[in-house]
């Protein structure tokens, strides 16, 4: 059955080089790739996350182009992939969001490219979000991944993608296989 | 035992949004996304294919910051990612290449994101290249996809991502989904 899942890319609180929290900018192709691979794979919502009041805007004014401006007349399906997209200042914000949409609140899933102790298994969560009626809150992290403190109080954590060895895919990357794990028909 | 896999992401030929054959524009990102996703998964090198001079000077351009310049101080794992990365003017020089490095001529895999006749699925490309000492090239196409030419010559036909329903991953995101369906511990 698969209930509603929706996705969130975080912006702040995330980890820098050092480790350090940090904030990190909105970029163009992380609106436009997400949104493609979550509308793709029947993403409700894809909540793009920063505190930053000029960055919200940023996120508006490209989704503006493509809703009303001239981008949806020369490349529709482009609309209809960031009609989904939603600019919030936090996390908390995100899962309010999705609480008053689908009258509960989500289950939370966590990501990260480093192992982590009692990381749930791919297989383990496609099963557990087959059976399930949702709302489910995937959330990636930019910059060097997701706060500890995001992790710390996420319901399911995700093992990596690729345990071991070198592993520095883009986030919009990291998305795409990891949605395409829990969601695709491979 | 998987022998050696190499990636090429085509400019030219490739279809317009008509169907007629031209020639994309080389991205940064997706000279640095791909070249992640490429070393993540042990790909041996990642030709950029495109016949316009200036446009593999764009390639050389970014890859020399990242090599030799200040690129690779700050972020070290992006230097090892574009060490992989290698411009061409035609998919016949990317063949050419694997053949003066291997001994033999690659068997060439294209892919699409629509249906087309006698399309292999991931499972059985999975398990062949598991079976196979190589070497194998990966194609992929920019804009909206291979020229029918370049997918009528191919070895295999890789089924699409998604078949059926809105289907419009960023090229960035297709190779990711597919590199890790092929190749992927997942």
């Amino acid at each position: 059955m698969t209930g509603p899942i929706y996705l969130a890319l975080v912006h702040h609180p995330v980890r820098g080089r050092g480790g350090d929290e940090i904030t990190t900018s909105v970029t163009n192709l992380d609106v436009h790739d997400i949104a493609r691979t979550a509308r793709t794979y029947g993403i409700v919502r894809y909540y793009v996350v920063t505190p930053i009041t000029a960055q919200r805007d940023l996120v508006n004014h490209i989704l503006g182009y493509w809703r009303v401006g001239k981008g949806g007349e020369r490349v529709p399906e482009r609309t209809e992939a960031l009609s989904i997209v939603e600019d919030v200042d936090s996390i908390e914000a995100a899962i309010a969001a999705i609480t008053a949409r689908e009258g509960r609140a989500p289950r939370v899933v966590t990501t990260a490219a480093k192992e982590r102790a009692a990381a749930t298994s791919f297989d383990a969560l496609r099963a557990e979000l087959a059976a399930s009626d949702g709302p489910w809150l995937l959330m990636f992290g930019t910059g060097y991944g997701l706060a500890d403190r995001v992790l710390d109080r996420a319901d399911v954590h995700l093992a990596p993608v690729r345990p071991g060895g070198y592993n520095h895919l883009a986030v919009r990357s990291a998305v795409a296989i990891i949605i395409d794990r829990l969601l695709g028909d491979g």
